[in-house]
């Protein structure tokens, strides 16, 4: 399949716009060719018009969908009276094909903003995958490991381990399930725990995803004992594999370092933290060290939506309060940490970017937005402008992972966006008795 | 006409949500009765019933709309950058059809976003309210005055001045158009200039609009010689009347006293804020203090949408960051900011909210959206959340100004939104050269 459009957005690190370009996708899902119409080479296959802008499918770097059932629940009531009277006692109810629904519910909301990946950390991995397939998205998952009472993180340990042992790090058609290991946190874990699933990750050169100083409070502890989660994990030798550390949001400037000798990836969740009055990460100094650093928009409960796109804003207005700089973090600065910085962030380097080799995961927006009010003829600056300020998921129509359409004209093709809302429901109203 | 939903958010000072309630609009286009059916009075007027929610329209307090047609351009420049390369000399090719054009696109851009009524400071008042009479919305004018060379501030006043001499302060079918002065700000205009404007306003009852302390730096010459912007303001007499500040970013404790003493509303403009580096408003202090906080999107070619629910979610969110507190502005804290707050802030009492006697300017969202997942008959403070947080513009489907339908099923009835966007084109398209 080739397709051409007039506005091809590859998301390489200048950010480049092809004009009047073409994205040739291979049999197996894959990219071919991707560049100007003109320079592209004789195709046996039938090329396939679009009147808007094509890229890369957006990479969510940090979620927990299947919490759409949860969405708005209790308001705003303060945190723990929030946790303790309205979210555990929800979540205690949960039965695995909650879990279904309200991922099935996540992915579809993500396909039709253009995201094509998430990464998931939530309990119940073989529904989360289930409905992933079902939707034709892609996921890169976490098992969630805390060590409390009633939850038995050697069980799930033992469970990913043989997961992974059986089917492969990754698996399913185009590759769409990663799977992976989800330490929930240095304040949810003893450092023995730490150390034995960084052993079964680094084994199986799997990602280990971890929140990391999302509160000024949360590792007081860690931080007496070790100077810094960031230097605890170090110490213990989490970081030598692959790690995704999410949130980051109070990282002094040598929990940076540690960060960026070891190569750890950063999800910044910008609304989240807002919304749970967090803080803000260190975005500009996370990029000056060099850290692959991507976005993710946190639980559906507490964000409360699935939009990357508002996370894009959210992340330049963020850098530029934080700095005063209001050239700290431009649009296309903020577009690649949606896409090719997620996937860096994932250690992932077959998504979030059209390169050939990569997986065909694409998006296409339609032009006749009144976000493109001057058309999509205008300078280069004033396109990406238009695309990440104004226009967002609205114009998203299209939507390809490994090459296969799984979102036509907004509709998923896949599943039926009324039943995932109902399945959602059902589970929703249930969980609020 | 009387309208019936599961839902309806009079946006009265508790926030309250009325269930399977009604509507009634007078043949003269104000609210009649406004509550649960069961109390509804008798009506010999049909009756017409739709699934979702019903609220007030949205009131943008600070907006510069005519500049859909600047959107994007120049990107992310350096503010000096941007505005000596691109907007002035852009700007200056400006025609007064060009406004129309501009305006009659934003017009159709806050319809579909559910926002009624805009608060607008821009050249060519007659354009701006021709293209609000053409859409059906409704405008609160401020005439730009500015003393630089080549603008004849004095004329300008003038003619405001005859514009309500002769039509009156609010005139057009449903007191669409309200008239008042736009007083640019402190450094754009000599005290002597400042003085004059107020006479002229409040002589009539007018509202000045007035940009005051967006970023730090601009009034270091009246904060040497007055103390500060407002200090000075009020020393030459023209907080007497009623006025709206724009944007009120670096206000101190005195200044905010000086604004409550004086029945000053604010426009709090956090997106623009934000995208430009100016800072973060003091949102709680200012509601502590008693002062009328509206919302504003300020010009779309900063911003650069006129999304107004963007404005709730970033009102929020930036309050918790500043104070650290998650329960510092809530869902519907941030709601009443964008309906009853801006109605309040430009001393407006006729909209923002449902109660007889005011006008019957009305928005319904669909039901269906995956935000309300758990369905419209859970928890209050779950659906405001839903309806804050994740829905936002999304699900509006109709829109009524003075009781008239201006949107149904989301396209604009009085305009062709095609047309509009083709006519928006073509100008910036000139603009550009």
């Amino acid at each position: 399949m080739r397709l051409r459009a007039p506005v091809v957005l590859p998301c390489d690190p200048a950010c480049s716009v092809l004009r009047d370009a073409v994205v040739d996708v291979t049999a197996d899902g894959r990219l071919g060719f991707v560049g100007p119409a003109s320079d592209a080479p004789p195709t046996g296959q039938p090329t396939r018009r679009l009147d808007g802008i094509l890229l890369p499918g957006l990479v969510n770097a940090h979620a927990h969908s299947p919490m759409t059932l949860l969405r708005g629940m209790g308001g705003d009531l303060p945190l723990l009276r929030w946790l303790h009277e309205v979210i555990w006692p929800a979540e205690a109810r949960l039965r695995p094909s909650d879990v279904y629904a309200g991922m099935l519910l996540g992915c579809v909301e993500m396909l039709r903003a253009g995201v094509t990946t998430s990464a998931e950390m939530y309990f119940h991995g073989d529904e989360v995958a289930r409905a992933v397939l079902a939707a034709g998205s892609r996921l890169v998952f976490a098992g969630p490991l805390i060590d409390l009472p009633g939850m038995d993180w050697r069980a799930t340990l033992a469970g990913l381990d043989a997961w992974i042992d059986a089917d492969g790090l990754r698996s399913g058609p185009g590759e769409r399930i990663e799977v992976g290991y989800g330490a929930h946190s240095a304040y949810m874990l003893t450092p023995d725990a730490l150390t034995t699933i960084a052993e079964s990750a680094t084994t199986r050169g799997a990602l280990v995803q971890i929140h990391v100083a999302e509160t000024a409070d949360e590792d007081t502890e860690q931080r007496a004992t070790y100077g810094s989660v960031p230097a605890m994990l170090a110490k213990l030798g989490i970081l030598d594999g692959r790690v995704l550390a999410a949130h980051g949001v109070h990282l002094d400037d040598r929990d940076i370092e540690v960060f960026a000798a070891n190569g750890v990836g950063v999800a910044h969740c910008p609304g989240s933290n807002a919304k749970l009055a967090s803080g803000i990460a260190r975005l500009v100094e996370l990029r000056r060290a060099g850290i692959a650093v991507g976005l993710g928009t946190d639980g559906p409960a507490s964000n409360d939506d699935l939009d990357l796109w508002e996370e894009v804003r959210l992340a330049a207005m963020f850098a530029r309060l934080a700095t005063g700089d209001a050239t700290a973090v431009t649009a296309p600065d903020a577009l690649l940490l949606a896409t090719r910085g997620g996937a860096d962030a994932l250690g992932r380097n077959d998504i979030g970017a059209l390169e050939p080799g990569r997986w065909a995961d694409l998006v296409h927006l339609r032009a006749d937005d009144s976000a493109f009010v001057g058309g999509l003829a205008v300078p280069d600056p004033q396109l990406l402008a238009n695309l990440v300020w104004a226009a967002g998921s609205r114009p998203v129509t299209d939507v390809w992972v490994a090459g296969e359409q799984v979102l036509a004209d907004g509709t998923p093709t896949r599943v039926d966006a009324g039943e995932a809302l109902a399945g959602a429901r059902a589970a929703s109203n249930r969980l609020l008795r």
